[in-house]
C-alpha cells in the first residue's frame, strides 16, 4: 500500500505509468452525532480502517480520508457538521478530476456514512458522463456488510440503523477506547410513515427524517448488543468482499 | 382526486385549510432511451399512471408530472435528455418550497426512474433540514415492486434492469400502442466490476456505468418475457402498497 | 406530428438524420394564480394547445410541456409555484443542449406566460453564444396575439393583462369546463408608477410589481368580456402566425 | 443631484432619513462592438448622460455607471466584453440589496443596452419577491425613445437596431469626437427566420442571433442618416419622459 | 494611452494585432464607508487616477473602472455596497476571458481597496490555470506604497489603515474638494485578538473584523495628519513603481 | 486538548456550555507537488503538527485536518489535487456555520499552504458579515514564521518559497522519514514580471504564476540547506506565537 499524501510528485508520476496502474482508494466518512457512546467521527474511523486494509490487500494507493460528509439528517444534535449536497458533490468531482489528470482511472470510494450514499451515487454518474473511460466504485460499508450482519445480529432485523449494533461492534475492534459501552441503550423509533424498523416497507420508500425528531439519544438500534467479536467478523467480511469485487473489476 | 394545475388559487386556499390537509402527489419521470421497443418517456408514463391512481385512492392532489429527470447514464443514445444533478435538485426544492408556503406539508414523490432516486434522497434530506415540520416521501417504483416482481418474473433475478420485463409489462397495460414487442430482445451485460447481473454483489457496490458502454440496444434485461398480465399485477401491487404506506403515515 | 416522449431512441436517431431535420417544439407554461375563475395551469394549457397545433402543421416533434416557470410576481396567492431565474434558465439550457447533441438544431419555444419571456430571451442568447449553428425561436403567445387582439377586444386596450379577456377567451375554447365565468370580474389596477393600464407609458418602462399588491382577485383586466368566439379567432391566428414565421425560417 | 460615490457615509445616512427619501438612479451600459464608427462604450455613455440629467431633474442620487453588461450576441467582434446572465443578475441584486439596507427603496435603473433588458426584467422581479416594499424601475432607452424616434427617423422603420441612426444621433450630441461619421454605412440584415427588419413579425418572436452572423460591420440600421439635431430631440424626450414617469410614481 | 471603452471594434482588432500587443490596465475600487471625511468611492478614485497615469506611461489601454468591490467588512455603515466573493470573482474572470478572446494576454489590475486583494489573488490563480499563456498582475496600491509611506508618515507605523493618513493625502491631490479635513479625527482601534495596530503581530495573523465593531467613525488611523505634499510623493512613487515593474515584465 | 472527532455529541454539548468555551482549532493543508524530495501532503502534515501543539497549549478542541486545499498554481505536476475557490470557500463556510450552531464562536484556522491564504481571508470576512459575534482567526504558517526564518535562514532572503529550506526543515522534525534529502536541489526561478526572488518588488505585486512554468523540479528555494535544528526552532516559534496571539484574544 502506498499513502497518496506521502508520495512525491515524481513517485506519483511513476505510479501512474505503471502497468497495471494502481487503484486509488478514497475513504469518506462523516462528523455527526453517533449517540452518547460513540464519537462523532465513527464513520470516518470505520471507513479509513477498511480503506487501509483494502489498499493493503490490493497494493493500491490510499487517499487521505474526507472526514466531513453530508449529515443534515443529524443536525440538532450538537457536534454534527455537514456540507451541503452541492459542496460535497463538488469536492468529490474535483478530487477525481485531478486524479484523472494525474493519470489514475480506477477510483474506489469507501464510504462509512449511509447519508453520503445518495450524493456519491449521483456524483459518480456525473463524472462518468464527462469521462467515460474512468472506473468509479462507491462502496457504502453498511451495504457490503448487510447480508452477513443480518445472519449474525442479536438485534431484530431492520433496514436502517445508526450508532447501532453494527457500528458499535466495529468500533470495539478499531478504537475500543472511544466506545462508552456503559452509555449504550436501545432505541427503536417509529418512522414518520408509521413504519416500524422491522417492517419490509423500509425497503420500499425513502422519507425525510431527522434523528432529533425520532430519538432521544441519537441511537437507532441496539448498540448495547454489540460485541468485539461480531465487529471483527464483519470488518473482515467487508474488507474481503470489497477487495474481491474490486480485484475482479 | 384533484388536479393541482386545474385548481384556481381560491380552491388551493380552501384545500390548504382543510382538516386534514390533502397530500400532494408529485410524479417524476425521465426522458431517456428505453431500448428499441419502449418510448423515451416510459418512466414518466408509469410514474404518472401510478400517481393518478394513488391520488384517487387517497383523495390527494396530483401535481403535474416532471417529465425530465437525471439520466446522464443513458446519454450517447439519441433522444436522452438530462438535467444536471444540481438543476434537478433545485427544481424539487423550489417546487416543494412553494407548496409549503401555500400550506401543504405532506408531499409524496412518485418516481419512475431509478437514476433519479439518489438525487431525490439527498434533496428531501436537505428540505427536511430547512423545514422540520414537513413530511416528504420518495417512492421509486422499482423499489416498491421489487419483492413482488421477483416472485413473478420469468427472467432471471437481478438487481437492476432497464427497459426490461418489468417496465415493458407495465407499459403493455398503460400504453400498449407504444410498445413494439417485435423489437424486444434480451441483453444481460456484464458490468464494469465483472459482476454478472445475477450476482448478489450488485447489492454491495455502486459503480458508474453507461448503458452505451455495456449494451447494444439500451436494454438491460429481458423485455421479451413481458406480459400484460404481469404488468397489471405489479401496477396494482405498487399502487396498493404506496397508498397503504402513505395512508398509515 | 411526432410526440418526442413517445419515440424510441431508434426513431429519434432516424428523425435526426432526416433531410430536412424536423423542428422541435417546446411548450413552456406556468403554475400560478389566474384569478378566481381560471386554473393555475392556464398558461401551460394554452401553450400546449398551440404547440400541438403548430407541431401538426409543421410536421414537427412536440416535446413535453414544461409546466412550471418563473412566476415570482404572483406569489402571495396560494398555489403559485415558481422556479428561480437560474433554475429555470438552466432547465432550458440543459434540455436544448441534449437535443443539440441528439442532432436537433431548430428549437421552437412556445411560451404561455409573459413572466417567462425575459428569462427565455437571455437564455437563448446564452445558448446561441455556445452553439452558433443552432436556431432558437421563443414565441410568447400574448406577443403573437397582441395586434389582432387589440382589433377585437371589448375591454379597453392595455399593454399587460393577467387572467384577462384574452386568456379567458382562449380557455373557453380549449378547456371550457375549467373556466368559472360566474366568478369573473374586472380589475384595472394602477401600477406603481401611477400609470394606468391604458397609458402608453407601459411600453416605456418596466417596474417590479406583485399582483398581490395591486389586485384583490389576481385578475388584471376584464375576463368578464371573454367569449369563446374571440378565443377561437385568436388561437387560430396565433397558430397560423407562428407556423408561418417558423416555416419561412 | 448628488453623486453616490462622492458622498460620505454620514451624508448617506442623512439622505436616507430625508422625507421623501431621494431616489437612486443606476445607469447600466455595455462594452460591445458598435460598428466601425462608434465606441465600445456607446451604451454606457448614453445611459450615463441620461442618468445624470434625470438625477438633476429629480434631485436624485446618481450611482456609478455599471459599464459592462450582457452582450453575448456581439461576441466574435473584437472588443466585446460580457458577463454571464447569472453574474450580471447577481451584481444588480447585490447592489440593490445593500442600497436597501442603507435605507433606499426607490431605485431607477437607466439601461442603455437592449440586450440587458431581459435580465434586468427578471432580476427586478426576483428582488421584488424578496422585498415587496421596494420600488424598482428599469428603463431601456430605446424603449422610451421608440415612438418619438419612429416619427422622426429618416431610416425605414424597424423594431431593432444597433449602432444605428438613433444611437449615432445621440452620440453626435454627447461625444461627437468619438463618432467617425466617415465610416458609417447602412446594413439591413435579414434575420434568421427570414424576417426582414421592416416586418411586423419582429414584434411577435424572439430568436437567438449573433451580429457576427448577420452583418459585416456590426451595424444594424442606417447610422449614415444620423444627425446631431435628432440626437438632441430624442435625448431631451427620453430625459423628460423618464423624469415624468418617475416623478408620478 | 487608449481608453478601451472609447475604441471601435476595428481599433481593438488592430491593437490586438500590434507587436508588442498593448497591455490592458484594469482599475478596481470599492464603494464603502471612508470615515466622515472621505467619499464612498475613495478607492475607485485613487485606483483610477493611478491607472490613468500608468496607462499613459506605458502606452497601454485603460479599461473602465470597476467601482464596486468586496467590502463586507464595512457594512453597518450606511452607503457601503459589496458584491459577494463569488460575484466579484466571476466578474473579473469573465472580463479577462473576453479580453483574452479579443487577443489581449497582458492584464494589469490596479486595485485601490485592500479588501479586494484576497479575491483578486485567488481569481488570477484560477484564470492562469485555464490560460497558462496569460500574464496577470494585481497591484494593490497600499502594498506598492507601503515601504515609502512608512518612511514618510507622521502617524505611528501600522500594518493596516482605512480612511487614514495615506488615503486622505492621496485624495488631497486627486479630488481635494471631496475631502472634509475639518471632520478628520484619529482612531486607533484594538483589534479582536487584543493586538494594537502598532504590533508586529498584525503581519502574522488575519482575523475577521468589522469596522463597525472597532471604530465609531469608520476611520482606522490618523487622517488628520494627511498632507497634499505626501499625497503627491506617494502617488508619484506608486505610479513609477507599478510602471517600472510592469515594463520589466 | 480534545479531539473534535473523538467526542460524543453529549461531550460537545457540555464543552459548548463551558465558561469560557473552548476554542476550535481547524488545520488546513494541501495535496500538491512539493518537489522531488517532499511528500504531497507536506502542508497538511505541518499544519496538523502545529495545530495539535497549539490545541494542547490552549486546551482547545482540534478539528480534523482538511487535507485538500486550493492549489491550482501547482497543477501540471502529477499528484496535485485542488478544489476550486468556490468549493474550498464553501467548505470552510459550512463547517464554521455548523460549529457556530453547536455553540462555538472562536475558531482558529491554522493553514499550512500559502495558496489557501487568499481564500481563507475573503471567506472569514464573509462569515463575519453573517455572524458578527464570531471570532475567526486565520494563521498561515509561513506568515507566522517569516521574521524569525529570515533571521536564521542560510538561503538568500526571499518573499516566497515552495518546498524550500523552511518547509524541508520543518518536515525533518515532524516526518524525517518522508524527506529525501538526497533529491533536494536549489531552484531560484525568475518570476513572470522579470522579478528575481530577492527583489523587494515581490511585496508590491501579485502575479499569476504556475510552478510548472518557472521550475523544473517544483522547488522554489534551497531545500538543500534545510536542517532539523532550524525546523525545530521555527516550529517552536510558530507554536508559541500562535498560542500567544490567540490567548490574548
Amino acid at each position: 500500500m502506498l499513502n497518496y499524501g506521502n508520495l512525491t510528485w515524481t513517485a506519483v508520476e511513476e505510479a501512474a505509468k505503471a502497468d497495471p496502474k494502481p487503484r486509488i482508494i478514497l475513504p469518506v466518512g462523516s462528523i455527526e452525532q453517533h449517540g452518547p457512546h460513540l464519537p462523532l467521527n465513527t464513520d470516518s474511523i470505520i471507513a479509513e480502517h477498511v480503506a487501509v486494509a483494502v489498499s493493503d490487500k490490493l497494493s493500491s494507493i490510499l487517499f487521505p480520508t474526507l472526514s466531513v460528509g453530508f449529515s443534515l439528517e443529524h443536525t440538532g444534535f450538537p457536534g454534527t457538521i455537514s456540507f451541503t449536497a452541492q459542496t460535497f458533490s463538488s469536492m468529490i468531482i474535483e478530487i477525481v478530476e485531478h486524479l484523472y489528470v494525474s493519470g489514475f482511472k480506477k477510483i474506489i470510494i469507501i464510504n462509512g456514512h449511509g447519508g453520503n450514499r445518495a450524493i456519491l451515487d449521483s456524483t459518480i454518474t456525473t463524472i462518468k458522463h464527462t469521462h467515460p473511460d474512468i472506473q468509479l466504485y462507491a462502496f457504502t460499508i453498511i451495504d457490503v456488510a448487510k447480508e452477513r450482519y443480518n445472519e449474525l445480529r442479536k438485534s431484530s432485523q431492520q433496514m436502517i440503523g445508526h450508532a447501532d449494533e453494527l457500528e458499535t461492534s466495529m468500533m470495539l475492534v478499531i478504537r475500543p477506547e472511544l466506545v462508552e459501552m456503559g452509555r449504550t441503550l436501545s432505541e427503536k423509533p417509529t418512522f414518520p410513515p408509521n413504519v416500524s424498523l422491522e417492517s419490509d416497507d423500509l425497503a420500499r420508500v425513502t422519507y425525510a427524517w431527522k434523528t432529533k425528531q425520532v430519538t432521544q439519544s441519537g441511537i437507532i438500534g441496539s448498540p448495547n448488543l454489540a460485541t468485539r467479536e461480531m465487529g471483527r467478523i464483519l470488518l473482515d467480511y467487508v474488507i474481503e468482499t470489497i477487495s474481491r469485487i474490486v480485484e475482479n473489476g
